[in-house]
C-alpha cells in the first residue's frame, strides 16, 4: 500500500520566533484526490528526568500561557537556532538554568513527536541520574519564572491524578522512572 | 511566587480547520516586563491503547505530513465541533473507524497537553480491553490511508527503538501497558 502525501504547494501563513505555520496542499495517494495539510514546524526541544541522589525527581513549576494555568515540569527547552546535533549540550543547559544542576552522565530515553498530527516538534528526553551541583549556575531566560521542586515517586504520581502534572512529557519521564525501579536491568524503552 | 502572565492584547493569526495560531502580548509576573507568546489553540483529541484477546496491541499505520514520513501509533482522533464532554464516543468512534472494533470497557488512563510550551491540544488516552468486531465498522475519514497492525508489547518496544513509533501517545501508552502487565492490580497511572 502506498501512504505518501506528495506536496503540490505549499503556503507560508506564519514565521515566528518559536514555530512557522504552513498549509500544503497534497495529493493522496491511491487515486484518493486532494486535501489539505495545516503544519506547525518547530525546532525541537530536549527535556531530562533528573534523579536525586534519594531518588526523588526534579520538576519545575512555570506558567503555561497556551492553558492559562501553572504546571508541573520535568526541566525542558526549545533547541536553539545551530542546536541540531547539540541535543546534549542543550538539555544540560536547561538542567543548569532551570535546577542548578548538571551532570556527567546523560542517557538518551526516548526521541518522540510531541504532536505528530500536526507539528514537527522532535523532542528528545535524557535521564540524568549523577547529579551535580553547580556553583554559579547559567541564569534562566529572562522572561520565565520558575520554582524547583522536589517530589518523590509516589508523589508525583499523585500529582498526575490531581492533574498538577499534566505535559505529555514529563508523564513519559515518570512512567519511565517507574519501570526502571522496578526492573532497572530492562532498559527497556531506551532508544537510539 | 506570582506565576501568572497576563494578557494585554492578542492577535489572531491564522484560523484553519484543524487549528488556529494566536500572537499574545503579556505582562510577566514579578515586575519581570512584558513578552510575547506565540500560540496554537487546538480542539483536542483522543487516542486508545486497544488490547486484543491474546494481549496484543492495535496500531494504525499511517503517513504524517508534519514528519514527512509514515508512522505506527494507537487509533486516535481529533475531536469534532460539538464533542467536548463526549470523549468517550469520539474515542470508540474513532477505534471503530480506524480498527473495526469497539468495547464495552473503556477506561481513561491519562488526560494530558500533547505539546503545552505553545499549544492547548488536550488528549485523553484510553484503554480498550475487550474489544469486539463490528460487522459493518463506520468508515474511516476519506482522506486517511491506514493500515492496521497487531504487536506484542515485545514488538512494539522494539519499534520505538527503530524508530518506526515515534510519537509521545503511543510511547505512553506502550509505557503504561508494560507497567499494567507488570503490576495489573497497581493502576498506579489512572487519573480522574
Amino acid at each position: 500500500m502506498n501512504f505518501e502525501e506528495k506536496t503540490l504547494s505549499r503556503q507560508e501563513i506564519f514565521k515566528g520566533h518559536i514555530f512557522t505555520v504552513a498549509v500544503d496542499e497534497v495529493e493522496l495517494p491511491n487515486g484518493l484526490g486532494q486535501a489539505q495539510r495545516e503544519l506547525v514546524f518547530h525546532k525541537g526541544a530536549v527535556a531530562t528526568l533528573a534523579i536525586t541522589p534519594d531518588g526523588k525527581l526534579l520538576l519545575v513549576k512555570q506558567y503555561r500561557k497556551a492553558i492559562e494555568r501553572v504546571s508541573l515540569e520535568i526541566p525542558a527547552g526549545k533547541l536553539e537556532v545551530g542546536e541540531a546535533g547539540s541535543e546534549e549540550a542543550a538539555a544540560l543547559r536547561e538542567l543548569e538554568e532551570e535546577t542548578g544542576y548538571t551532570t556527567d552522565k546523560l542517557e538518551l530515553l526516548y526521541d518522540f513527536y510531541s504532536a505528530i498530527g500536526f507539528c514537527n516538534e522532535r523532542i528528545r528526553l535524557y535521564l540524568a541520574e549523577n547529579l551535580i551541583k553547580v556553583e554559579n549556575p547559567r541564569e534562566q531566560d529572562a522572561d520565565e519564572t520558575i520554582e524547583l521542586i522536589e517530589m518523590t515517586l509516589e508523589e508525583a504520581k499523585t500529582a498526575i491524578q490531581s492533574g498538577d502534572i499534566c505535559d505529555a512529557k514529563t508523564i513519559m519521564g515518570i512512567q519511565y522512572y517507574e519501570l526502571m525501579r522496578g526492573d532497572r536491568h530492562g532498559q527497556a524503552f531506551t532508544n537510539r
